[in-house]
């Protein structure tokens, strides 16, 4: 028995997120990923993910693992896989890990961006993974604003209502706003992440950048621990999970864009 | 009787080409704009456009011209035309012109972009506008093959079989191979186009690049006037028509990326 650790990429508008559903709900990475292993090696399989991206979500560095008894050699993985697998999901690389290695909670930390395309006119061939804000935004408020939502906090206020977790506490190690010409884009790099708080992070940003927030409130907003102070939870069509970190080198080792 | 200019970008993918066609042959953009324009002002229009890309091709600024009683003011007709329109074409600059102006008799020269992924796995964000070619390139060949193809020839080995055209001749004013990480251009700049004859260059140049033509052969191919000593049509999806001018300026004013 092997422990596999797949990375892979999918562009997530046409799933109902990665989780597998009952099939009137339509397809999933998950369903689609274990589809493809039966019908490759006879031998279903569960496999456990990093982080379960919502319906519309993408990744660009998903990771999931599980455990097989079929004896294909590693390396040939992406390339089966991909013969098999719809055209907007690709697996990028595959290794074997311990039997300990679990993609959910072996992981150190995560990477999320969020694009917006800042311009009047939406642009045609960035529209399924752009977020279109026509209003425009002032960056430096929003830089200010995120500089505040760095840190270990309750972040309760930043996750859907009705959010079941245990703790609210998570550490968000960098939230950074960056600018390149139409396109902004909202990073988050963090130990673990709520249900739908990168998204409602950006739609806070969002109402900073259009000023119906100030930069000065977001500490206040933090506290309050209530939902309703924050901003929308933006589209999820502008999320992609980036990259998961399991060997805990820091961020800026990886990313020359943080540095 | 106002002639009205419309600047555009669409995503081709789901579109059989610009041209409008029986309804059984699905929908098309010039169907799209004819339509969108009819609902808004009651008005039956017949848009001439620069170029009539095929099934699959994209526009990132393409050009028609239509004529028109409608009394709106011209620069409110790209957020009217946007409100109706799919979200896959939008419409960017609209101006009144003269009434001699038509979008395809006065272009003075277009710009097509074809894009390839060189990547061993095709990146599921670009796939819609990228050819996925995973074998390696030999860029060098590649870019000496495509100076081969500027100037003024006889480009009947790179017209579709059995094309209608009265003169094969065409001026290529440039004919470019770039590379970017994983990502290689194909730009040309002409006076005009053969049938298909930017993805023939495009499959042409491909072979030179994969070692199956050298880029020596390439004046002895356009000499040859024969198709079949040409590389393979290039699929749809990587091209692009990116630009059209109108006022005679050197390409190189208008696109730093040519100098």
């Amino acid at each position: 028995m092997r422990n596999i650790l797949l990375r892979l990429a999918y562009d997530g508008t046409s799933y109902h997120g990665f989780q597998r559903q009952p099939a009137i709900h339509g397809q999933t990475i998950q369903g689609e990923l274990e589809r493809a292993w039966e019908k490759l090696f006879a031998e279903e399989i569960g496999v456990v993910t990093a982080g379960r991206t919502d319906t519309g979500v993408h990744a660009a560095g998903q990771v999931v693992n599980f455990f097989t008894e079929a004896r294909i050699p590693c390396h040939k993985i992406p390339k089966a896989m991909n013969s098999i697998l719809p055209y907007d999901i690709r697996i990028l690389e595959a290794e074997v890990v311990s039997a300990e290695f679990n993609a959910r909670k072996s992981a150190k930390w995560k990477r999320y961006d969020y694009r917006i395309d800042n311009s009047p006119i939406p642009d045609v061939f960035s529209r399924l993974y752009y977020l279109h804000e026509p209003l425009p935004l002032n960056i430096e408020h929003m830089q200010k604003a995120a500089a505040c939502m760095e840190g270990r906090h309750n972040f309760k206020a930043f996750a859907a209502a009705g959010s079941s977790a245990r703790s609210f506490v998570r550490t968000l190690y960098r939230c950074k706003v960056s600018q390149q010409n139409q396109h902004v884009i909202v990073t988050c790099i963090g130990d673990g992440f709520l249900y739908n708080m990168v998204r409602i992070i950006t739609g806070t940003l969002l109402y900073v950048g259009k000023g119906k927030i100030k930069p000065e409130e977001i500490p206040e907003i933090i506290q309050s621990k209530d939902r309703v102070r924050a901003g929308i939870t933006a589209a999820a069509r502008g999320l992609t999970l980036t990259y998961v970190n399991y060997d805990g080198s820091a961020p800026t080792d990886i990313f020359s864009d943080l540095l």
